[in-house]
C-alpha cells in the first residue's frame, strides 16, 4: 500500500512550520447548499475562522432542478454525471453564478472578504477534459449488449468533465489572494486553458487545492457535510469512527474482512481522497457535521483520516 | 450646468500622474457578448492591451431567453428592468455564472490573468437596494388611472435593483487585485452587504469604479458597443461626433437648438454617466465600436468625451 511508505513524511506531531501559517480548507456538501438555514448558519461559523480558508462548495440539487425545467436531461454512468454541452452552461450558471455569489453576499454580511472563483478565474485550477474511456468488462464477462445502459457500455465520453492537473496548480496564485486578504469560496468549475470550462468534482477540487497549497502552508482539510462524520453503521449517526488509519480503512472495506465491508459506499472515493491528501503533505483531514464546524477543526468532532 | 463649473479641476492637458500608473476600465455592450466571434475578437485585442485593465461586460439577450424558457417573465418600466426575486437568481445565473465565466475562459487563453468578480466579490461595489420611487405626473396633469401601465403609476418598486454607494467603493481593494497581476472581469450584479445580491446596470458600474479609481489611477473609459461612436445621425456609421463638449452635448440633446434634438435617446444615459465621470477625476472617457478597441485607446476612433 504506497500510503504506507509515506508514512514518516507525514508525522502530525510538531512539523516545522510552513512560511505561510497554517491554511484551512473547507469542503461544504450539497446538501447544506440546498438548505437555506444551515447554509446561512454554517457561513457564520465559517466567518468566524481566525486563519487562512478557503471554502470549496459542491452544486446541490437545484442544478438538477434548474435543468429539468430548461429541458437539461441528467444523465449518469456510473454515478457520474455525463457533461454535455447544455449541461456545463447550466452548471456554470448554477454553480458559479446563483449558488456562488449567494454564498459571497452572505459571507460578506458576515464580514468575512469572500471572493469567488473558479478554476478559470486566475487560472487557479488547470484541468485536462477527460479521455473518453474504453469501458473494461469483468475477465470472461461477456461484452453486454450495445443496446444496454443507453448505448453508452462500450466507450464513455464524459464530456466537458476536467480532470485537476494537479502539479499545474499555482500555489502563489492563491496565496496573493490569501496575503491580500481575500477569502476564496471556490464553485467546482475548472477550464482546460483553451477556453473551455469544464465540470469538477467538489472534493476532488478540495483535495487538490489544499495538496497545492502544502508547499506554502501547514494545510487542514475538512469535508464538512450533513453525517456527523465516518459512520460503522450508516444508519446510526452515533456510530462515528473518531479516528481512521489506512489499515483500518483496508480493514472497514474488505468484504473479506471481519464483518465484511462496513463502509458506506458514498464515502469511498471522499476517503480515498483525504488519504491521498495527506500523502501529498496535507497535515490534517477531517469529515464531519456542517454544524460542527469549529469543533471540526479542533479535532473535537467528525472522523479524523490519519496515517498512523 | 454644474458639470461646467467642474472644468478647472479636469484638465486634460499635462496632469500630474496618478501613483498608480494609468488604468482603462473597458464596458463592453451586451451585443457584442451575445455575438460569439465578435466577443472572442474583443477578447484577443483586450488581452493585448499593454496596461493595467478591468472589463465591465453586459448581459445580453441571452438572460431573457432563458428566463422565458424558465418562466421568469421581463418587466420594465420606463425602461428600466424590475428585478424581481426570480429575476435577480436569474440575472446572477445568467451574468455572473454563464457569461462571466466564459469570458474568463476565452481571456485565459489569450494569456490574460483574468479573475471574475461580482461587486459582492471582496466587497468590490457596495450599493443599496433602489427605494421605492413616487412616480412624478407632469404639474397640472390628471394623476392617470391605475389600471394605466400594468397598475404602476403610482410608487414604482424596482425590486433588487442596486444603486451604487460611490463613496463606499474601495480603490485599495481593486488595486490588490490589479497589483497582483490579476485582470478583474466585473459581471452587473452589486450588493447591499446585508447578503441580498442587487442588479445594477453595468454602464453606470464602469463608470463609478472608473471615478473611484482615479484617486489611484490615472483612469481612461471606454465603453465599447456595436457602434462606431456617438452618431449625429443614427441611421449614418459615418456621422460619428469625433469631440463632444458639454456644451455640444446640451445643445445635441435640446429640442430647441438648431436642428432641433439630434442625439439618440438611448445613448443620453451613457453620455450623463460620461460626463460625470470626467467630472470625478477621469482622466478620458470614449465610445466607440469594439471591433476597434486599439484605435478607441489611442484616441483614433469612436467619440472622445471632454470638458473642453
Amino acid at each position: 500500500m504506497q500510503r504506507i511508505f509515506f508514512n514518516s513524511e507525514v508525522t502530525t506531531s510538531s512539523p516545522p512550520g510552513r512560511p505561510g501559517g497554517t491554511l484551512i480548507v473547507i469542503k461544504i456538501g450539497g446538501n447544506i447548499v440546498d438548505d437555506e438555514v444551515k447554509l446561512s448558519s454554517f457561513l457564520q461559523s465559517f466567518a468566524g475562522v481566525d486563519t487562512k480558508k478557503i471554502l470549496v462548495h459542491g452544486g446541490g440539487k437545484v442544478a438538477t432542478k434548474i435543468g429539468e425545467t430548461l429541458g437539461i436531461e441528467s444523465k449518469y454512468v456510473d454515478g457520474r454525471r455525463i457533461t454535455d454541452a447544455a449541461t456545463i452552461d447550466l452548471v456554470t450558471m448554477v454553480y458559479a453564478g446563483l449558488i456562488n455569489k449567494k454564498i459571497i453576499a452572505l459571507l460578506q454580511a458576515f464580514n468575512c472578504n469572500a471572493i469567488g472563483v473558479t478554476g478559470a478565474d486566475g487560472n487557479l485550477i488547470p484541468a485536462k477534459k477527460r479521455d473518453v474511456v474504453q469501458k473494461a468488462f469483468p475477465s470472461g464477462g461477456a461484452r453486454p449488449d450495445d443496446s444496454v445502459g443507453r448505448g453508452l457500455e462500450g466507450a464513455i465520453d464524459y464530456g466537458f468533465a476536467g480532470d485537476v492537473q494537479s502539479d499545474k496548480i499555482n500555489a502563489q496564485s492563491w496565496s496573493r489572494l490569501l496575503d491580500n486578504g481575500f477569502i476564496p469560496v471556490v464553485a467546482p468549475i475548472t477550464h482546460d486553458g483553451n477556453g473551455q470550462l469544464l465540470n469538477t468534482n467538489a472534493d476532488t477540487i478540495a483535495q487538490e487545492v489544499a495538496k497545492a497549497m502544502s508547499s506554502l502552508y501547514d494545510v487542514s482539510l475538512i469535508y464538512s457535510f450533513e453525517k456527523a462524520g465516518v459512520l460503522l453503521d450508516v444508519n446510526d449517526e452515533n456510530s462515528v469512527i473518531k479516528k481512521l488509519t489506512p489499515m483500518y480503512y483496508a480493514e472497514l472495506k474488505t468484504p473479506e474482512g471481519t464483518g465484511g465491508a462496513r463502509i458506506f459506499a458514498g464515502m469511498i472515493p471522499k476517503l480515498d481522497n483525504a488519504f491521498a491528501a495527506l500523502n501529498s503533505g496535507v497535515k490534517k483531514v477531517v469529515i464531519g457535521k456542517a454544524e460542527h464546524l469549529n469543533d471540526l477543526i479542533n479535532g473535537e468532532s467528525g472522523t479524523s483520516i490519519t496515517n498512523s
